[in-house]
């Protein structure tokens, strides 16, 4: 018997349909039923093989599932919590792929109730640029980190039959608090992020951006490639996240403004010492 | 015979190395001497077939030479601009590989005299993380920008047989005046540099650095790919440069004031723009 008789998932692109494809060729799930917004979108999932059959009521799906993953934008999970949460059954576990946690965990209070218990919040640091159904693949989780947040309310066994899903597709699954995954994820993936967006869209505004464009290089390649990520994903994350981003992004504006003013004053040293720094920092890094 | 019987490299790394090893393979150079600042790096750059000859008196061999080529650090330019000026025979010419301009126009004005016609600058877009005559390939220009900024000063030969010794190495050739380059580049590439640096460096402060990087993923990889760069070359740059990387500095400052506002106000149609201006822009770029 597989290790998940019957998975629910809503919203089956790249994140949901490749948890998807990962378990089944772990040989852990029995059957996966699938949810979303496009009869297209759930069409292509089936015809790939994501999934065995397209739902038509998730009262009717939910109550003999062992798992419901929430593959939909942060923004629609409240829906889907408020849709389920009657109609889930006693061994139901629900997860989610959301980049986010605190605003998701909102949500899920909000509108779970009791059930909040079986909820293990959860965010895959994997997949980025692509999007859809047809970008699914089984590995896509191999090797890369996955994110537990549980919340207090949560059994034990919860957590451990949760964790064991996503190492199933092949993560290397790791736990935060939800407050302490938003601050980690600010730093090192938010900001950045809103960091890139701002330098392309500063060039853009210029007269001459076609000519600043053609002598841009490998370094301006690399730096803005997640300037090309969706802008309506990235907008959702940075309002979900927007209190701790705020105060992120006001840490940065400083250093930038301690160099400003090294740059006014031809404070080499000051310049050296920031770059070197981060030289020692990043190169460590790459490394691991 | 060679379009260009004898070059003579002063610093025979990764910028002049490669130079001497382009100009080779396409059959375009009789003899190359190298000057350095280190015997080993000289003895190298003979081992690796980048010299013929290692020069021993920089009067001795410029006076027959076709081009002189600087690929040191531009602070080291001025030096030698001056040594070598006396000594310039009536067919010398001299080129760059500077990535900065303006600084390196007031080298050669402050120091060559009336031999500033024979100066075409140029700056290599090429190259980066790798330094040394170890990294030093005959294909590092191929297909690569090379932009010469000319000066008033030079005849139009000049300014030829110099773009056809870079074209030779298999550059793309383009011209700006040296005010041009140095504000293009520092919107394209040092102020992302900066902005690579500064990041690193903000989360290198923090007392939680090691959780934050042990969750950073691909996003943040490309983002800071460029803060591994070398320290002392880009304070040198943001030095040569500091004036219109000041103003860029500045504007981009602003820029990120006004997303910090966003956030405060939750002002998701404001972020959702920007991102959205910035991905049509970018993916626009990226299919050139």
């Amino acid at each position: 018997m597989p290790a998940l008789r019957k998975v629910v998932i809503f919203g089956v692109g790249l994140i949901g349909g490749s948890f998807a494809l990962a378990l089944r060729k772990a040989g852990a799930v029995g059957e996966v039923v699938g949810f979303g917004r496009s009869a297209t979108t759930l069409e292509s999932a089936k015809r790939l093989g994501i999934l065995d059959r397209i739902g038509s009521h998730a009262a009717a799906e939910v109550g003999d599932a062992d798992l419901v993953l929430l593959a939909t934008p942060v923004a629609q999970m409240a829906d889907v919590f408020a849709r389920i949460a009657p109609h889930l059954g006693a061994q139901t576990l629900i997860t989610d792929g959301g980049s986010t946690k605190g605003d998701v965990v909102a949500a899920a209070r909000a509108n779970l109730g009791d059930k909040l218990t079986r909820f293990v919040p959860a965010h895959p640091i994997a997949g980025a640029e692509l999007s859809g159904p047809q970008a699914a693949v089984a590995e896509l989780y191999a090797g890369k980190k996955v994110v537990l947040t549980p919340l207090p309310e949560n059994a034990p066994e919860a957590v451990a039959r949760v964790r064991q899903a996503w190492e199933l597709c092949g993560a290397q699954v790791s736990e935060l608090t939800p407050q302490q995954h938003d601050e980690v994820f600010a730093a090192v993936s938010h900001l950045p992020h809103l960091l890139s967006f701002a330098l392309v869209h500063d060039i853009a505004q210029r007269d001459n951006r076609e000519q600043l464009l053609s002598f841009a290089a490998s370094g301006f390649r690399d730096f803005t490639r997640i300037a090309a990520s969706s802008p309506e994903m990235w907008r959702d994350i940075c309002m979900a996240n927007r209190e701790v981003l705020f105060d992120e992004l006001g840490l940065y504006i400083q250093e930038l403004e301690s160099l400003h003013a090294a740059l006014a004053d031809a404070d080499a040293e000051k310049l050296e010492e920031v770059f070197s720094e981060a030289r020692k920092v990043r190169s460590a890094w790459t490394q691991q």
